[in-house]
Parts: structure tokens; sequence; C-alpha cells
């Protein structure tokens, strides 16, 4: 942004320098940090009666500060709960004001995510594994610089022919992610009062199934989100932006996505097993070996047909196709039960990130065209995000845009 | 029931006989009946990276046979999701196909929460600790004997003005439970789908905080649901239905509660704690002593005034005041996003166990004339249901009844 460009010439260069630590270190800096009540409550619940599967200890806190913020690609598995909105600023918010709001934020995120003796007022029980996101709508990038990372809006799509442009872009993205939907939901409504001259655009709860790792089912009870970036090399090739004032940032993709569920689940399991390319028991791709095994798209039956079917969901969302970048996904279930109408509200929260909107963009119209899974979805709020780079106590949120 | 009473005399003797064996050698005996597959999933994702929380091991199956339905009063720690829906079935339903539709829900039900090799095809990564309870509500009750418990509808009550006709009462309760979002869903579907002839009312997915034991925080931030039935000597003097054709079962309550937690959460903490009468960061009674220790209902500030407020929840729920029994709580948050109109629809979902209505019903008279936590409460839903006593594979769900 052309009024505050290199107003803090020495804070763009020392959060580069920071990016270099890499995760693992700065994780376990802060892992020792946090001593929270709650694992003494976890500790309380051992005495089971009969009967009483117990409660299960709560998890411990995830660093705030670093080199990317947290919520993305950490925790690696993404915590129970999740609370997001998307928020509009003020028209005539300046540069300056957002990236003062953006520090702001940070200060109180830290304080939420943190703060144990004493606990945050609004969180008497202690932070938990509680994560808070921040990311900035195009309208704001742009603002900042029309070059910059973000400020390309998200393109149009074939099959969003029900979405309301009032649940379409919007300004401030805030993300929080717990094990306890209290703490979530409460951390995201103290940061979203802190936003002044802020107007909620949409607000969502998620919540996410019981999975292995990363890989949960999804709301159609299939495995999901299996060909992801994985580990440092992965994250830093396809998901974290490289270098410049956004380094560290990443760009964030958030679509809600009604699921009919119900006919979907009519069909016989076979039927949908050839919708999304996998075995409904096990995860395992169609063409053969395990859940987390490589999609074979060449594979043929003896009556050569693709195992991996024409337009099923495997086939259309391969990376292959479309020559992109592997997208990080973090996607929550949402049920709001029924509309008005009787129609069951309820499927996917997709979150990706990616280092390119393309990687997004370039997927979805190929979805759009051939994969039949998408009959059974409406998109109801669609929205792409610039992910602010990580922040400390010495580099404020978003101070590296400024 | 008159035209199948004495049909099936000894079993009636039988389940009564089972009745005096107690939950904990059912339990011990049901525990070791499943060896899910999810104990080898919650092993694999030991495997964590740094800032990975992990995945907590799935808990282990819950005893679906016994004198008792699961699902009241097991597992002890109640289950994190929930799924629950109150359908009608065709008002030309006999007693006889209503107690055939009870027994084939008990078969399918222990089909769902016990099968691991092979899993059931609705839950193929096995069941859990996934419990599926039924309740039958005052009409059907009356159909096989008018004086049977749970024959009795639900009063009305002077703060449920907003009740829509449409969500009060109904003939069938159904409740799945598991720690994993999707099961519940899945078996709640499943088991819904298996009654012929009904038509679905309201259906409500749950959620709960991660608590202590019993004790969550409920969706205002407090601790609630502190003085409960504990151990089997309360259970047994407050909840289980004790002799008769319906002993073992007990008189279930379902309210939704839309909670205004918004103006609630504006309110200073002492506010808040007054309208509670607990303390906001620990669940203490506001009249001293820990969250678990009895309310003190005579405690007097120096000044003369009741340290747990005239109008408190704490004091208006009190047992003292009803002469009542207690209650045993199994309730959920719920989140249904906002309605047309903007209004947040989010609360609880107050499920509550006893031996006989009138111990919610006077109760609720008398939070409706003297509780000021009313003021944020609105009733979207309300019910009575018989909960059946329980079955095994010998004494068909329900039989007890015919």
């Amino acid at each position: 942004m052309a009024d505050t460009e290199g107003t803090a010439p020495g804070r763009r260069q020392v959060l580069r320098g920071l990016a270099g630590v890499g995760l693992g270190g700065i994780g376990g800096i802060g892992a020792g940090l946090v001593l929270g009540s709650r694992g003494a409550r976890g500790a309380e619940s051992g005495s089971a009666e009969p009967g009483d599967t117990g409660t299960p200890e709560a998890p411990g806190p995830v660093p705030v500060h670093g080199a990317t913020q947290a919520g993305v690609d950490r925790p690696g598995t993404p915590q129970r709960h999740g609370s997001i909105a998307v928020l509009d600023l003020d028209a005539a918010t300046t540069a300056a004001e957002m990236l003062a709001l953006c520090a702001d934020l940070g200060t109180l995120i830290t304080a939420l995510t943190t703060a144990t003796s004493p606990p945050h007022p609004a969180l008497p029980d202690g932070p938990g594994d509680l994560t808070i996101t921040v990311g900035l709508g195009p309208r704001l990038v742009r603002l900042l610089g029309p070059d910059l990372p973000g400020a390309e809006d998200l393109p149009a799509f074939a099959g969003d022919t029900e979405l309301d442009p009032s649940h379409s872009g919007g300004d401030l993205f805030l993300a929080a992610y717990s094990h306890d939907p209290n703490d979530a939901d409460t951390a995201l409504t103290e940061v979203s009062d802190a936003v002044g001259h802020g107007v909620l655009r949409w607000a969502q709860r998620g919540f996410r199934a019981h999975g292995t790792g990363t890989v949960a089912r999804n709301p159609l009870g299939f495995h999901d989100g299996v060909i992801v970036p994985r580990g440092e090399e992965e994250l830093a090739e396809h998901v974290w932006l490289p270098d410049g004032p956004a380094a560290g940032g990443t760009i964030a993709v958030v679509r809600r996505l009604r699921v009919d569920t119900a006919t979907f689940r009519a069909e016989p399991v076979p039927d949908r097993e050839r919708v999304i390319g996998r075995e409904h028991a096990t995860g395992a791709p169609l063409s053969g070996g395990g859940p987390m095994d490589e999609v074979d798209l060449l594979a043929k039956t003896p009556e050569g047909e693709f195992r991996i079917p024409a337009r099923s969901h495997a086939r259309a969302a391969h990376p292959s196709f479309t020559g992109s970048h592997l997208m990080l996904r973090r996607g929550y279930a949402f049920d709001n039960g029924r509309t008005p109408d009787g129609v069951a509200d309820a499927g996917l929260l997709f979150i990706c990130f990616q280092r390119d909107l393309r990687t997004f963009a370039a997927t979805q119209h190929r979805l759009d065209e051939v994969d039949d899974l998408m009959t059974y979805v409406t998109t109801t709020a669609s929205a792409t995000f610039l992910v602010l780079p990580g922040f400390d106590a010495e580099h404020p949120l978003g101070a590296t845009l400024g």
C-alpha cells in the first residue's frame, strides 16, 4: 500500500528471517510455554464408572507465534470444532486503519490463545488447543497493493448458480478452532467484537468427524482430503507464499457446500463408490491399494473401463489434470438444520490453502465440468482471503504488508 | 395394552429379574463383547508431528443390552455428539404393530452398536461408543395402557409462548449418540428409515462442550447439570421406573431451548453470575465452596442479601423448593445458524430423565415464575417420552409393555 509502504522497513526483513527457523523449532519453543488447567481436568476424569467411556484428556496448546499463522497447518490434526465468520469493513477504512486493526487482533489473539495464569476472562478453563486465524479479502488486499497475492477475486464458477451475493466474497476472515465448541465460538465472538466498524456477512459453526490424522470421513461418509501436501517441504512448495511482503501467508478459499446426503446415501454403496472413486469401507482408491495410496488414473478393468470412473470425484479432482499445485485442506462439516422450505442445510465447510488462487480455481472449473459428485452439491457461500503471514510479540500481525 | 396383554407372560418376569443384576454386572459382560476397529485407528494416529495435538483414541463400546437402555446413564460421560429425531406414527398404527416395530428397532440397534467383524455397512469403522435410545410419546403409551408411566402429556408452560404445535409432542423419540458426529447422524438415519409409516416431526443435531465427567459448560459458558443423581442407588431412586411393565424405563423430557447468548454475554460477568448463581470461572456456587459442592440457599452476605440471588437459576431450579426428585441431565448444545429473520437459533437441547413427569413439570413451572435466566430462553420444541426398559437378544425392546 502506497501510503505506508516502507514505514517499517526492518519488520519485513526480520519476519523473513524468522521464516527460516522452521515450524518445528518454533513449535518446540511454544509448546513449553503454557500449562493449562485443562490438563488437570483431563486427569480428574479418570475416575470412570462401569460403561463410562471417559473424557479424553484435553489437547495441549498450539503455538500462536511463528512465520505462519496457526490454524493452517498447525495443529497437524485439525481441532474437532471450528467457528468462522466473514465480515465487511466500513468502505471508508484506510489501509493504515486496517493494519492497525490487524495488529490489535494479533495482540488479542495472543492473549486468548496463551493466557493461563490467570486465564483470559472469556476462557476461564484456559485456551486448550485454541487457534485463531485471520485473512483479508481481495478488496482489502488491493488497498495495500494491487499486485499483492490475494488481490484477485475468486472467479465465478458454473456450479454456483444458487450463490447469494451476500454470501460471496467479504473483507475479513476470522476462524477459531478448538477441541471445545464453546471455546471456539467464544473466541470468535471476542475477536469479531474487536473489529470496530465491522459488519458480519455470514458465520458458520463446523465440526469434524473423528478420523486418522488429517483424513476424516466427509459428510457423505467417505474419506476425503487424502491427496494433500505433507511435511514442511511440500507445504513450502504448495501452500506458503514464498517471498515478498506476504511471505508466510497463504491464499485461502472458503466455500460452504450444502450436500444432499439423503439422496446420495439412498444410492447403493457401489454407485456411491463410483461417484467418489474410493471404497466406502476402507477409503482405498477403486484402482487398488490402501487408503493413503496414490490413485492410479490409468488402471482399467479386464473389460477396459477405468477403475477410477471417468466422472468420479477422485479423477476430476486429481491435481494431474490441472497441472496445478496441491491444496492443503482443512474442511469442517456443518449442519444448520432445515431451511424454511424443509431443505436439509448441511454439508461441508470447505477450506483450502494454496500459494496461488489458480490451484483452486482450475480444480473447481474441472469439477463443475466432469464431477458427478457436484450434482449433490449446492454452494451457499464462497470467498477467498489472503491469510496473513505469521506474527509474534515483536512483529505485529499484518506488519509486513504495511 | 389390552389386545396383547399376557401374550408373553414369561418375558416380563425374566426382564424384571434381569433388572436385579445391576448395571455393573451387565456392563461387565457387555464390555467384553466388542473389539472395534476404532482402537486400532486410535493407535495409528500416534505419529504426531510437531504442533500436532493428535487424534484422541476413540472410546470403546457401550453395552447395548441390559435392564435399561443405553444413552441414559451409560456411558457415564455423555458422548460428544448426538442426533435426535421425533417422529409421528400413522394414526392407524395398532399397539401390536407398534410393539413389533419396537422389537425390530431393538434388533437393528443391536446390529448397529455391536457389529465389528464385519462392521455394519453403514458404520464401516465400527460402532465406537455409539448408543441409540428409543422412547414412546404419550399417545402411543396410552395405546398400551392409559395408566402406564409416560401416558401423561407434558403440561403447558407459561414460558412456552413461541412454541409451534408442530414441535410440541410426538410419538417416537430416537436418539443416537457417539464421539463421532457422522456415526451418530448415520445411525439415526438408519433407525429412522426403519420406522415404516413414520413421519419426521423435527430433528436436531447436538454437541457437547469438553467438560469433567457429566458436568460441562452450557452454551452460556457456565457449569450446569451439577445437582444430578449419581451412582446406582440414586439412579434407582430418582430415574428408573421401579416396577410394573415399564420397570427399567424412565420418563424423558426433551426441550430445545434457544438461548440469547449474545445478550447474556454482553452483561458484565458479575451480573451473569447473579443470574446463574455460580461463579463463571470455577462453577462454584456463589454461596461458596467448590464447583461440586452443595448450593447453600440460606447463606447471606453481611448486608443480609442471599448469596444465591432470589431470582437466580441455581435457586429457582433447586429441587428443595419443589420437593421433587432429582433429574438426570443429558443435554447437548445445538446451533442451527440464523433464522431467516436473522435470529441466532442456537442454545441447549435439554434432555432429562426422571421417574415422574412431575419432577420436571414442577421445576419448570417454578423457573417460569422466578428464574431470571428464562428471559434469555425461548422454547422451540418440547415433548415427553417413556424411554423403554432395556432389552437383549432374548427379550425384545418393548416386550414387557405388551
